[in-house]
């Protein structure tokens, strides 16, 4: 479909300004070299090109037709397309899913044709696609008209035609090509998803930006991450539609649900995605990945020919978590040779504007220390300015080809200054910045993407064994939830330690002779209908003895009553009390996502300061401890101030089990929360107080 | 000095590429008017002009040195100067502090010949400076040479001469002219403070954009800051060095001492300024400065022709604290004759494509419409793109220049693509931006100026009442850590309420034959040597009887003992059991900015989640409920899930002594430190429950 032997424009428009003839135009006037097959009843030649009365009628081979009809005869159009042996068709046209009422009801057509004809559909309502490579440009806009695009080995997917069409126009005037692109539209057939996959396996493709709005098949988005990590090509992710206007808005505009932001974002850190925010990030992410080098940690060393510069990007280095360790004594000795006498040999480096009067060989030779340096994995070197920048370049991109660390240029000055050698540069993949800041940002997304690669391949070579095998659990049928015990109990079959505790029905309270357990006890109302205990005031703490046993008890019951007065008690919990650092592990079962488990502190680090991070369901122990270090607030597991430290490797094995849990029953857990999970000392081990299980109908 | 009539070039060259050639270059090539002087014995005449052996012969008037001799003879020169009466020198000589030993003995005489002489001194160390109004070029350094600098009513003042130039030269690029720029260099004399009062005060300047690394006088910086308010003219502040590794890089490049980043983050929020963090930051922010319109509050319309941008924009203003209202409902009826049928009418406004055949003219109406919403306070609207946009751009500048909510560009395309709408647009004061991300952030600085101003405005108008006058207060001489007791009586002074508490000698404690409080209390010791009672033992909590309070205080002190044998013991402290939200209040004595108040949530949330926020002391209670609003966890202070909301009102009258406190005793107090101070219940007050004075030397 990208390279089509032939192309049918139906509903041709002898207009070239219209929607039907600027396909026409983009076809014939850029170096396309297929054949171009109008198709309009109404014309028997366009633009010297012979016009066909109906798609039937078009010659073989004909690998697209490109569709510009009113909505109402689109699917028709389809199932003749299917008939005239057109495998793929482009729908620019706008009324389906995108304007409601009707326009559903077409989109509804349209699929139906599609499954009846076979041919595949991009569209409706996109924009069309290019392949800059092969000088296909089928489709409308402004933006397919300007000459300025270029090819290069990049893939744009997006699923707003317009915005993503300019980024590629923009993305060229920074020197940024791409080989295709393709505006998915409603998605009635094809979706971004498809074309995420076909073009990461495209030999032609090194790199792919795609322009999110929302997608269907989370789980698919996942895998497509993990197969760019195999590949090592980044996607660059460009998610919008992530606060509730914006939502708004990208729900009217895609007729799409948008699952939430955080689980989209778990997808990208899994993955080999980088997210982008802005045209600036893709077009620097591209320049760095087109260096085609990936360091191999994350030491970063800084060579500036200016103090004022080496301590910003230093500063910003470290922010995006690179660092910048000393240099080993053998290189400082040979920077020593080398420098002004009063510059400072450390990490970033400063040669002082002294220290450049050669040509800037002094420099370069600097350089080449720092690149041979075993505890170095990668530089930013600021290009010196002026006449014999040059003569520095040609020398610099001999270095830096002699060894296979990356090498990112801070330019110091304005693209106009010198632009010949930021060409030369470049051409001879050495990526190179102006802004300090993007320049450091642009690393630290090499760094992220071959972190993450790192990490995929120790995770393949690992064996990943599950923490244990599916178990039958006990579940209700149907929507439901689960009161505490219920939950508890569920949650034990899977190896989850809860609390020592039993259930006393309320008519055998005043009949206790002891305590079921030895005091002090917690007393909570076990009911499916009382979901926050604690705020229906049936909950006590501490329980001294068995006569504050009853009281209480009856209290309890009383105070659900109240809370809601038909609820189901099914009797009274009697607990040990359980003491610890209070964690919450939440499980979900996303409809876009499937089984996520959700890892915080407890209460307002979770809630108020959203200290949270997710993780699709199943995982192993070891995924379970990258959570657990993930969150900001991990240090309070490890021994903060003084403390001891907590079990992590318990609660690292509960999250796990609980990744298990939700996975094997996915078709009958909706939810799953434990709040709190006491954890306790190293040791110890960890303990559920609360749970909650919700079933799905 | 930045307009001198005449300016001597002190150790002049005939190799006009060296040092002391390039000013001469400068300043007879680019177009200056007044006379230059070649000093140096050895020529008689260099590229044409006279050339003095000494600084005496210079004839008057004279009013800058630029002076390129080595080090050691600077001082004398400049001594020289003053003799001739030159009033101002430009030290462009490298030598002095920065290179530690010997130099800062130079720079130390450098100090002493500007106090003798009456000469002030720009440097030493500097690249010099630039008034591009009047082609004064003084100074060295390639980035001076270049021909595309321009001018503007912008300001540069630079620590870092090398980075700041820099700025200034791709500012030029992208359209943002600069009328003075300042390096600073070592600062002997001249400070980059000074500077930044003398730029802001002057009327060709609206912008000053600064460059720092570190000021010695962190009051006057915040002093600079609420001048810029009232002036309404924005300082963009870049501050480097603010990591561990930055800050040592800074330090040996500008031999200064950097205090802490988050000191000058809170005078960078408190005053007016706008923290840039790349030169993105300052081109974009001077774009939408020079658009000369602030916002009158921070709600946004976002304008698109196209959905997908509307989206991400309206997602990045909510980022940054705008808010998208939805439009009156007589803005609303009036759009909807103006949109396509199918397109939505809400904010973010979304016309679609096929809204616009009609060269713009509805686009603009409906701009129009928005803009005349009173519940609007400023439009991003992104551009139309393609051959009509410039009969748009017409018509739009007339509508925009009607009224006068401030309106920013975001350009859909490249730069190159109807690059003359663009400047159109520019010259008419209507800033154009191209990355949708960078436009919502250049927003944001002018809603955070604007917001800024509004509450200065308001401060002024207020009659700022001290919460209490200045009191005496008991303090040792010398430095000294008080003990709890003592501490906390010098709160009491100042009227913070502190915990009920009886401090017993050691030896007394056996003689008891009541507790001094009722039971439960706590025991604690009562030492100047343990500042860290719990960490040594030395706490009891929940102390029941008489018994155990005996007990207890010996087990203390032998505690105390143990962690610190020559530890001074003053007695056991009994005191009352507290509770509530623990807050902690701190303050410290910087040596740059002077007393500083800290304010943040007990432990993990203070120390690990830096959920902190500074004020520089004295200060009202109106602006103590500002930063208890700041806080990621204020929201705990008003009644989260349920519970009940507390005191803060009490807490706010707290932060504000403590403010006085050490404002009035700041040359005694070195740090004062509330943890925890437990907030009550609404009207229940705060307590201090535990508290750290450290005294002066």
């Amino acid at each position: 479909m990208l390279n089509p032997r032939g192309v049918a424009v139906v509903g041709a428009s002898s207009d070239l300004s219209r929607i039907g003839g600027q396909p026409l135009r983009l076809l014939t006037e850029y170096g396309y070299t297929g054949k171009v097959y109008p198709v309009n009843p109404k014309h028997s030649e366009i633009i010297g090109l012979r016009c066909y009365a109906d798609v039937a009628q078009v010659p073989q081979p004909c690998d697209l037709a490109v569709v510009a009809l009113a909505a109402q005869h689109v699917p028709g159009v389809i199932e003749q397309c299917g008939r005239a042996g057109i495998p793929y068709a482009l729908v620019l046209s706008a009324g389906f899913s995108e304007v409601g009422g009707e326009g559903r009801a077409l989109q509804q057509q349209l699929i139906a044709a599609v499954k009846k004809s076979g041919v595949r559909v991009v569209g409706p309502n996109c924009l069309g696609m290019l392949n800059l490579k092969d000088n296909v440009r089928a489709g409308f806009g402004g933006t397919l008209l300007l000459n300025t695009l270029r090819p290069g080995p990049i893939a744009m997917v997006t699923q707003s035609g317009g915005f993503g069409f300019g980024v590629v126009a923009i993305s060229a005037y920074y020197g940024i090509g791409f080989n295709y692109a393709i505006s998915t539209g409603n998605e009635a057939d094809l979706t971004a998803l498809d074309w995420l996959e076909a073009v990461l396996e495209s030999p032609d493709i090194e790199i792919v930006v795609t322009f999110l709005e929302g997608v269907a098949d989370g789980r698919r988005l996942v895998a497509i991450g993990e197969r760019a990590l195999e590949l090592g090509k980044p996607i660059l992710a460009w998610k919008v539609g992530n606060t509730a206007v914006g939502s708004q808005a990208a729900t009217s505009h895609t007729a799409r649900m948008t699952a939430g932001y955080e689980l989209y974002r778990a997808a990208f850190r899994h993955g080999g995605f980088v997210e982008v925010r802005d045209i600036d990030d893709v077009v620097d992410n591209c320049k760095a990945f087109l260096g085609r080098r990936l360091p191999r940690g994350n030491r970063v060393a800084v060579i500036t020919p200016s103090g004022g510069a080496g301590v910003l990007i230093a500063d910003r280095c470290i922010e995006h978590g690179m660092t910048l360790p000393p240099l080993a004594e053998a290189t400082a000795a040979k920077l020593r040779e080398l420098v002004a006498p009063f510059a400072t040999v450390a990490n970033p480096v400063d040669i002082t504007p002294q220290g450049y009067n050669d040509n800037f060989a002094s420099y370069n030779a600097l350089i080449g220390e720092v690149l041979g340096d075993p505890g170095i994995d990668q530089v930013i070197a600021r290009a010196p300015r002026g006449k014999a920048a040059s003569i520095w370049a040609r020398n610099f991109v001999a270095l830096v080809h002699r060894q296979d660390k990356p090498v990112l240029i801070n330019w110091p000055t304005s693209p106009d200054d010198n632009p010949d050698v930021i060409a030369f540069l470049e051409q001879n993949n050495v990526p190179c910045l102006v802004a300090p800041g993007r320049t450091v940002r642009a690393l630290a997304a090499l760094n992220e993407f071959a972190q993450k690669k790192r990490a995929f391949e120790a995770r393949r070579y690992r064996t990943v064994t599950r923490v244990l095998s599916r178990h039958d659990i006990p579940l209700p049928v149907g929507k439901a939830t689960l009161g505490e015990h219920a939950s508890k109990n569920v949650l034990a079959a899977y190896g989850v330690p809860v609390t020592r505790e039993a259930l006393v029905k309320l008519e055998e309270i005043d009949l206790l002779t002891e305590s079921p357990l030895p005091f002090p006890v917690a007393l909570k109302v076990e009911s499916p209908d009382v979901a926050h205990k604690t705020e229906a005031g049936a909950v006590r703490l501490g329980v001294r003895d068995l006569n504050e046993l009853k009281a209480a008890a009856h209290e309890i019951a009383a105070a659900a009553r109240r809370y809601r007065a038909d609820a189901r008690i099914e009797g009274i919990l009697v607990q040990e009390m359980a003491a610890g650092l209070e964690v919450i592990v939440g499980a979900v079962n996303d409809a876009y996502f499937g089984p996520v488990i959700a890892f915080g502190l407890g209460g307002v680090f979770t809630e108020l300061l959203k200290d949270v991070t997710y993780r699709f369901a199943p995982f192993d122990v070891a995924t379970a401890e990258e959570m657990i270090a993930e969150i900001k607030g991990a240090r309070l597991l490890t021994g903060y101030r003084g403390q001891p430290a907590l079990d992590a490797a318990a609660l690292a094995d509960t999250l796990a089990r609980v990744s298990c849990l939700i996975a094997d029953h996915a078709d009958r857990i909706a939810e799953i929360d434990i709040n709190p999970l006491f954890v306790r000392s190293a040791g110890q081990g960890v303990v559920a107080a609360d749970a909650l299980i919700v079933t799905r109908p």
